[in-house]
């Protein structure tokens, strides 16, 4: 069990907490056992004192949806429970809450903040969202069903309205009474500064306020010209602009430029995750909402659409060699070079589109930067194809002891070398001309592709030459 | 260019302060115009006003060494320019500092955070940076000194040593009045908070500083059970931890929990996505410093070994079709159905081990899981293998008229999506069991497997069968 450790779970020394992955292995089996013992006592110490992140990360790793309730039942108090709620995935909170009252769920999350209630009730369909906020109390429902409006994944969803902001006359004395005097609001770093229209004109944090003396403006002493967005702006923008300006909060402005609520810098983590993940899933064909620990049918029917459509493209390849089954009856070994040539190209294309599809995520792309890649691609995609066509066109005339078997072989490499540089690059460029996610079996695509034309190539070359094949 | 607007460009209806990607394209065609007209003037004006991020993302932009030492040297003042300096990126650093002299290094950096001071020097060559060490006045190089000891991508290297400790018995009133005192130490959220041996036992935020009476003491109003890491906790455990819990900041402490440093949230968000884009760079068989700006030549330096791994592997696949060229010989139409079989093995097991690798980076895999996880990918197999052996079997008896051809090429099937299952979740709890990264050319690895089984499996029937076929 120690070799097969992962990295998460390297001893953290010194670590006071104890609240570290190192341990988790150990907290999943006494979990089970207890279990399995019914030892409900036990198991209900164990999960109230443990981190809410932590419990969340328990629950995953339960087998069944049976257990995972009845974990989630001995969670005290409420207030820690909806905790929980918040941190567990769409996929675990839709397993928990389904046989959970509605009028039940609309108690645990009422003291959630806004942006976690949204979480809660996006996650679950939209009858039973409905009927929660309609058992809410309507001072406490408000707020969420504004945010509810939201397309997801914009930033006016994960935005939450509990942030702290004054006018600027306000002066210093007077900001920090009202920050004593507020109810708490969660993280708050930064004080959001207003004119008399109540457009946001400043921000300043919480420790120069404190470094000021009592009387002076806030106006006097805000940093202005702040980054913003707007409600409708994606979520991957405002998790680039946190990351580029290391922000802790992101204010979201209307279109006058008053503030409707703000974005953490917590929130933007998982955006960050989430959005590298997506694309790790799209480019491999799978569903962005795939889970390790999905049950086999809902794994099944989520990756079976995928192989689908690589199956339709992979007859395509056969049907190129379909064409020319008469040349490789005449010359078997042109199979030998086939998936020399389809595989080394595939390859060098994949190379190729992961650098353009993660630089695209990573906004290093500008629209006028579109040539410059492409002509370089194109280069690489030469100096490969030299390389590459003469290696394998070498070894092919010396194993076959014809010139021409080198020249069909080695040319068909270095065509599909070049053709992996071209389409590696113009395929993610293409995809984001039309509005589509470079990502999205962008590797599907590319190896259609390399393998049709690396086929096309080498057979039809092959049946051009066949004189000097046979 | 509209339509080639990638999505981080979208106008961002509200913003005041105008610094998003939007007008980026116009920023890098105004300073491209001007550095061509030699209008130095403007350009300084221009780059002056700009934020640090933003100027390090022109020069990132900008086509040659020269112009982007052109742009650096204009900006005002030398603050600014420090400050641009830790925003660039490794290759761009080197390129801009290459000509500048060490001792306007010394001076350029003194007022940096000492972990941008180490960046920096990190990304000098080894003499370069001792060289400006030494010109650095001691009081000024000491801390730097002490973070370049740690080993690169651990807790020590990436912490700072600029945070705010007191003592357990100060009062909130002393702790406030200690707080407007201090130098700027950047970016302050937390107080930690120490006993009489220096040992970190509790944290608080500035917020809860302020909502207290003012002769609290620390010791009664701190979160104990401190979330921590050590100096050699890996950068990507660290991640973890500070997305897990949602912290801005976590200490970094020594053997007896004497804190050393801080990590700060802004550099986690770097970590984050350094991690996944190594990942997915990785996966795909390029190395984690490759940037789709650089330089053909170095372009061609970095990929090029990879694909050389790849033609041996692809000469392994070449060499099982050799084996059989006597089969293909007499039943040409095998070669239809290799990239078939194979190909769709390779994409079962491209999902299948992007989803093991992804999970095991996020720490949602502990080791207790890998069983559970096996047989998950082992029934999946076998259901895709039942599902497309049939599909492919079908056709390909219906497509040759013969049973034995549906035998052969749907059992080839079966078996090649089951190893796919088998070996995509295998190869990387295998990587990992011997310490490797689960990321490094995985995929190369799979496809590798997934062709020389998938044809050995194919072409073997088929030689057992060959009756049957012809």
């Amino acid at each position: 069990m120690d070799r097969m450790d992962i990295k998460a779970d390297r001893p953290d020394k010194g670590t006071g907490g104890g609240r570290t992955a190192s341990r988790f292995d150990v907290i999943l089996d006494s979990v089970g056992r207890l279990l399995r013992r019914g030892a409900i006592g036990n198991l209900e110490r164990m999960v109230s004192k443990m981190h809410p992140a932590d419990v969340a990360k328990v629950l995953h790793h339960l087998n069944s949806a049976q257990e995972k309730r009845t974990v989630f039942e001995l969670i005290k108090p409420d207030r820690s429970k909806a905790q929980v709620l918040s941190e567990l995935d769409e996929g675990d909170l839709g397993e928990i809450l389904t046989d959970v009252p509605a009028a039940e769920i609309a108690v645990l999350i009422k003291d959630l903040p806004d942006d976690d209630q949204a979480y809660v009730l996006n996650c679950l369909p939209e009858d039973r969202s409905q009927e929660v906020l309609k058992l809410m109390k309507p001072e406490d429902s408000a707020e969420v069903k504004d945010l509810l409006q939201y397309e997801p994944k914009t930033a006016g969803a994960i935005m939450t309205t509990e942030y702290f902001s004054l006018p600027e006359h306000t002066t210093a004395e007077e900001a920090i009474h009202k920050l004593q005097g507020a109810k708490d609001t969660g993280n708050v770093f930064y004080v959001y500064v207003t004119d008399t229209g109540d457009r946001l004109v400043g921000v300043l944090s919480l420790r120069q306020l404190l470094q000021v003396p009592p009387h002076t403006r806030l106006g006097t002493m805000i940093k202005r010209d702040v980054i913003s967005v707007a409600t409708d702006t994606d979520q991957e923008e405002v998790a680039k602009l946190v990351g580029r300006y290391n922000l802790l909060a992101i204010p979201v402005v209307d279109a006058e430029g008053r503030v409707l609520g703000v974005i953490t810098v917590d929130d933007v983590i998982d955006v960050i995750t989430e959005e590298a993940t997506e694309d790790m899933f799209r480019m491999a064909g799978l569903p962005a909402d795939e889970s390790i620990f999905a049950p086999v049918q809902v794994s099944a029917r989520r990756r079976i659409p995928w192989l689908m459509l690589n199956l339709l493209t992979a007859f395509m390849a056969g049907g190129m060699v379909a064409i020319f089954e008469g040349t490789i009856a005449k010359a078997a070994a042109l199979a030998v070079f086939m998936p020399i040539v389809a595989g080394q190209g595939g390859n060098a294309g994949i190379q190729t589109i992961t650098i353009v599809v993660r630089s695209m995520a990573l906004g290093e792309i500008e629209a006028r930067d579109a040539r410059r890649i492409l002509n370089k691609e194109i280069s690489l995609g030469v100096i490969r194809g030299i390389l590459f066509g003469l290696i394998v066109g070498v070894l092919a005339w010396g194993w076959k002891g014809e010139w021409g078997w080198g020249f069909v072989v080695g040319t068909a490499m270095m065509l599909n070398m070049l053709v992996a540089g071209l389409l590696g690059t113009l395929i993610p460029l293409g995809m984001k001309a039309v509005r589509l996610d470079p990502a999205i079996a962008s590797g599907v695509f590319l190896t259609t592709f390399t393998d049709v034309l690396g086929f096309l190539f080498l057979l039809g070359l092959a049946t051009l030459l066949i004189g000097q094949l046979t």
